[in-house]
């Protein structure tokens, strides 16, 4: 083993989850067990909060209050999107982000992201390489998206999904209570990647789910759109339909940019939901409604896959572990088992081939009518909401992390 | 005790809630067990499915099924919006009801509904009073609106305030991941009535909430919530709001009409908050989002409060057993116990005093600047989000009630 004695610092970056705290807990309790870790630091805001030294002393913390990390949504320590110009372009960022390693003595980054943040990561390693610092750099997954490169599935999706696939099966209930028509439009995150808005078909496997799933890795066709909603509505009167935020017409351009506009004649900030009922409405002239679920998908701890915290702590923990052991720039990913049970292993992805490659949904798990997902998504997606995360509660209502966030002195 | 023997009709109307199918297996389950009733008949759709003489023999069902019922949201039995006229204007409804009333030997009619649906119940009550026919009429109160008169509050609300409560939290900790400034205005059901939009100072109250709370019971004022919001956001640069979707303007129009046009002219199905984001992001130049619960806030069974369903669940069953003892044109409500403990009682509120009349939030319970709610509020509203009702789950998904639905045959 190639010993490395030194700090340690941690960052979160981009869109939170309801598990990227779990990953936190991963990394800053394993980081506190390690000798060769001598200071856990966590970066206020990412990148950014190392940029501008404003970090916290991870061992001031209440060691109880870590562990609630593993049941609080969002990113407890901020985030941020901030990219880094390449080093050719303006290697300002990365003089200070040395400056700042070496006057910390920090060895080991460990940073909690998704593509962008694979991307910072492997920029900073170079960089360090380069300037013959030696720091061990390790990524760790997060992305409600799903769409990482090289990894089976990534930390965050699970929860997601499951809460996806829950609130489909209660909509599915409500929106069916009057004998009257009427059409549900539900709007999915996911803008180039349609794993979150496919995730409504687990829903649709227990005969509570959406009639009609359109996915951004398609061509929408609004023609092709309304006539799948009338014959579904011809049928049986009752439509649920689940849209990702990022559906695009053939030139292009976004559904929901084809929108609408306030008093002001500024575009709507309304989504693809609102935009495709009005356009319903309009052509149906039935009662439709849209919903979003907007930020609520992305932190809705309370609805958390087990599955998914588990594995988000387990690739925090492995970082760390593999970092101390010697390793450097990879991603933590999972690698699934051949066989009907499920099983995840972890496995080490250099950063190099996941930085900035999207996986996206492949043509052949979705149908050939392009409204709906085959059996091959529901295999793979079932899986990874399995088990509940519960919160611990006080009062009827989720306790969450509270850190006292230390700053570490500058001087 | 005045003996009646018949058959019962029990019936579901207005809005789904998480819990109403709670009241449905409290009263289905205790007049199964009834030897007075002679058969138990659940109305397709309400007082539309005795109308249309389409009703299913409760009998066939699974007990399975119907104990699943408690954590099944929506109404299981199909709801409607259908308001009698009164029987001076047309006597039509009423005397078919009577007959199909009479063709069944129905003698217990329990329904199950906000305002409107106990205004239908004391209607049928006195039209067959009237006409010597005898039967017992009880309401079972549900309403996430929680604006029945004569009750400390209705079935429906806990759950749905649990869940309002606990999105407010997750959105609370995910709308500060960055250290960009950003507004987030969340909107909330109840036309009239502010309990719901209230529930979401549970959340402020366990320091993770909105910072400004409008509610319906208020004019309300573009000009004191564009400075509530400027105030807010100077001092900390994150703002979140709770609105109710009925603010209204001094002239009477909700603030959500004053709103946007799609590409038709016509008016957007979208509601006030993103009304005000739009307004909000125009006036302040800042990051601003608007979020609806839309229907997911009324059929949230994943989060429901174990409080309100065993309530709700009580209140059916007693209307039952109160009408079998001789009891009819009541609906069932409940009392608090005073105290420092939470206890509730059932009673017994005539249905001519519940018809047609809204409770609001009380002035005193709202701050004087009109953009909160005061503690006696969380007093009142803490208790009814007590506990987990944990519907069963399958594969990770919630399992609902199938029923059968085995029509009674007509001839």
């Amino acid at each position: 083993m190639n010993q490395l004695k030194g700090a340690c610092i941690f960052g979160q970056s981009g869109g939170p989850t309801s598990v990227i705290n779990a990953s936190a807990a991963g990394v800053l309790q394993e980081a506190l067990k390690q000798d060769n870790i001598t200071a856990v630091y966590g970066a206020a805001h990412g990148i950014k909060g190392i940029l501008d030294e404003v970090f916290y002393d991870i061992s001031k913390e209440d060691p109880e209050e870590l562990e609630l990390l593993r049941t609080t949504p969002s990113s407890a320590l901020g985030s941020c999107r901030y990219k880094l110009k390449s080093v050719e372009e303006d290697d300002t960022d990365y003089k200070r982000l040395l400056e700042v390693f070496k006057k910390y003595d920090i060895r080991y980054f460990f940073y909690n992201g998704g593509n962008d943040s694979m991307d910072t990561c492997n920029k900073i390693s170079k960089f360090m390489q380069s300037s013959g610092y030696e720091c061990r750099v390790m990524g760790v997954p997060k992305t409600i998206d799903n769409d990482l490169f090289g990894t089976d599935h990534c930390p965050g999706y699970g929860s997601a999904a499951k809460y996806i696939a829950t609130s489909f099966m209660e909509v599915y209930h409500d929106a069916r209570v009057y004998d009257t028509g009427m059409v549900t439009i539900l709007e999915v995150m996911g803008r180039n990647a349609g794993w979150l808005t496919a995730a409504s078909a687990l829903a649709a496997s227990k005969g509570n789910g959406p009639d009609l799933i359109y996915l951004p890795e398609l061509v929408f066709d609004m023609d092709k759109f309304l006539a799948d909603i009338e014959r579904v509505y011809k049928a049986n009167k009752k439509v649920i339909v689940a849209v990702s935020e990022g559906a695009r017409l053939a030139d292009g351009t976004y559904v929901a940019e084809g929108g609408t506009k306030d008093s002001f004649g500024h575009a709507q900030l309304g989504g693809v939901a609102s935009t495709l009922a009005n356009i319903v409405k309009e052509k149906l002239d039935c009662k439709v409604r849209g919903i979003e679920f907007s930020l609520l998908q992305r932190c809705a701890a309370h609805c958390g896959s087990l599955t998914d915290a588990t594995e988000a702590y387990e690739a925090g923990k492995t970082a760390v572990q593999k970092a101390v052991e010697g390793h450097t720039d990879y991603m933590v990913g999972f690698e699934r088992e051949p066989g009907a049970v499920y099983k995840c292993n972890m496995k080490l992805i250099p950063l190099s081939s996941v930085a900035n490659t999207e996986k996206t949904i492949p043509r052949e798990w979705i149908n050939e009518e392009g409204n709906f997902v085959t059996q091959d998504f529901i295999d793979y997606a079932l899986p990874l909401i399995q088990g509940e995360t519960r919160p611990k509660l006080v009062d009827g209502l989720p306790r969450f992390a509270n850190l006292k966030k230390v700053r570490v002195q500058t001087n």
